[in-house]
């Protein structure tokens, strides 16, 4: 029941759990915020201590019912189980403030929602098919980044000497320049510099158009390995419809 | 004549309550400017009158030729012709000014313009299609949002409390930067902040370009689904030529 | 040699008059520019003499080699050349400050870049075949835009009564957040006002997708139809190696 | 072993050469650091050292082991090889800081990254396939940048002289909108102006949608062509499975 997610209970049992986790992120991000009154506190304190007791519970039954219970413990999802417990376990006992930022490794819990979805795999094909060119990409973007932060350092050093004061803080404008975001805090003034970011965000639109591009092409023939594997002889395994995929 | 969308009759009808839905769309939103001529009030209030009249006069007018009129009523279309008169009509006997914001729902009646397009269905096609892939997408942007959420509030909370106040606030910054809007309200300043920034910037172009890239393989498999359906026994159904699509 | 842009003599012609269009396009940009030496406008004066002398003298020259002299003049391009020297001829003796405006019409000249251009088909092709949907997805924009101004206004006219004034005020809102430019003059403050954005922003990504996705998969059909036409039984008309294309 | 980038030692060779020019780079990016202490800038400067022997032991290494040394020395990649060499040896001579521009060049050496790449293959194949429509799109958006930056000038001068001051400052404007940066620093406040960046940031979109789409469709021909070659009759030269691309 706990790890068939074919089943209705097990399905119920899943989403039980997904529920109990956002429930807690909810509750932690409301704890960020200032100002709460002592009562609020209160009661995100004891659902804190009810939802980790849910989920040692969980943790416990996962154990008990794994057929190799040693690999379980050791398994990628089994640590991050663990990790989802421990570090509330300790901080229930020390100062919560401190150990806050331990709590961060939470959020992992959420990538068992992730365990449960077959788009993955043609997600990962698509991947596969486009990798060398998605790294020549990443590489591309990073040498246009790193080049147009030191053509942009030599421009606008002079003028605006604060704000573009070394190549680093030009590696700032630049990637918020080339991703179109444009906070507004940072942005050339001098001539050469404009026409610099002029040519930087000409180039920036084929930069984002090409992994697009890349991925597109590549899921069409994800798609495709994925019918001819499903259509074939051995299709008898998934009697789903061609077009319920 | 005011069922079928297909005869010039038909046509010239649908055109005419088209065009008083967007004049009354006009008069609403030029009400809302500030500082209005009593006459030009006068004359909104005359043209709003004007619309009811014309829209319950085509309400009635549906309700007559529906073969089955007990349906018709319930239905979803026949429910939305109804909303966009009764506000209106309440709102002629009170007072304009309380009942306004009732009056958004009129914005429901444009919805009619998507009932006679068949272009809906491809992009039905095309949804069915990626389901899978397009929630994993949306849960992972999900995640992704809260997780940088979550790290910059540790990063920037100290330098600017005010602007990155809680988890909250910096799930504002968050959307604004993923989706690469970039008001400028508020945008990190410390060095972590903006590394953080950068590779969630980074992602973020991974983030848009996957959902275009599915939806763009996955038309491509709607548009060849519907060729053959098209092109199949059963074609002499729509005999325009395939290239007319 | 003047309408035939295949010969060597052809295409320097129409390299010959592409570069006087520019130059007449950088001569008017110049101009603009405020606190210009007055040997400088002499110069620019001169140079704008000189363009039109042998625009006018280009279209003369068509006029000549034309076999249907009466249809090209009451052509489309016939009468841009026209328009592209009289307003100039006219401002040549009448005060050249009051004119001006004119000018801009001087700018359709450079359409002719576009008339040599075989790839227009394709684009045209594609277009063709993804109109109803292209159609489609610019109505639910307009509705997407107009729902959202509507909904910033009911949120934030009360905090930010100066810049969300009306529903005008709140589109030009809409459209530079779904288009993710986001200025930052205009930006919402109020808790409903952000939540709007986030929901807003996450569907402005769609609209991004939608149109991107189907460009492409119609492109492919439109390639293959090419290709179709290509190599069927009349590709003795173009002998280019398909790869060429 | 230096020019076979397939086996084991000449993979290692080429790790150890881009690891020192990505060194070299991170050192360059400090030295632009403002209030750097003195030791650290001796040890820049010893590093740097170190790195020109290093790659001088490089260059010579690659004449001596090239087939055709004098092709080699005059190749493109042979000239990178010395350029990134010799302005770093002279400005060990000189004074380092006015030399510094010159260094630039030595980012050139990153291009080696690319070399070895066999991705860069169907990039150029995409290319080729839609050249013609990508060089189109780039014409029109030049156009329309033009286009645009004249109206909004009419459109905006006389509310705002200072930033509208001409059609050069215009330009700045146009890229910025239609790129969809937006920093804020430039942006109409006429309702004419605004209605004109509406119409602009709306075709923006298709601007954005067009190379996206059409890069999509040519590198779905593309990767069909690579197959079409790989597992044809000369299959026998890449013997790796067609999933593996």
């Amino acid at each position: 029941m706990v790890n068939d997610c074919d089943t209705r209970r097990g399905r119920a049992f899943d989403l039980v759990i997904q529920g109990l986790i956002v429930v807690s992120l909810i509750a932690f991000t409301i704890e960020t915020l200032p100002n709460l009154s002592p009562q609020l506190v209160t009661f995100l304190n004891g659902l804190e201590t009810a939802i980790i007791i849910a989920f040692a519970a969980e943790y416990l039954l996962r154990i008990v019912v794994a057929e190799n219970r040693f690999r379980y413990i050791f398994s990628f999802y089994g640590l991050i189980d663990l990790l989802s417990i421990v570090p509330s376990l300790i901080s229930a006992g020390v100062d919560l403030r401190t150990v806050r930022t331990v709590r961060l490794l939470r959020l992992f819990r959420t990538l068992k929602f992730v365990r449960y979805n077959r788009a993955i795999r043609r997600f990962h094909d698509a991947y596969v098919i486009a990798r060398e060119e998605l790294t020549l990409c990443f590489i591309v973007t990073m040498l246009l980044l790193y080049l147009s932060s030191v053509d942009i350092y030599y421009c606008e050093n002079e003028a605006e000497p604060e704000i573009f004061a070394s190549v680093f803080h030009c590696f700032w404008w630049s990637i918020c320049t080339i991703t179109t975001v444009g906070y507004g805090d940072v942005y050339p003034i001098t001539p050469g510099g404009r026409f610099l970011t002029g040519v930087l965000l000409l180039i920036g639109i084929a930069i984002i158009a090409a992994p697009t591009g890349l991925f597109a092409s590549a899921f069409v023939t994800a798609r495709q390995l994925d019918d001819a594997h499903r259509n074939g002889p051995a299709s008898d395994k998934d009697p789903r419809a061609p077009f319920d995929r």
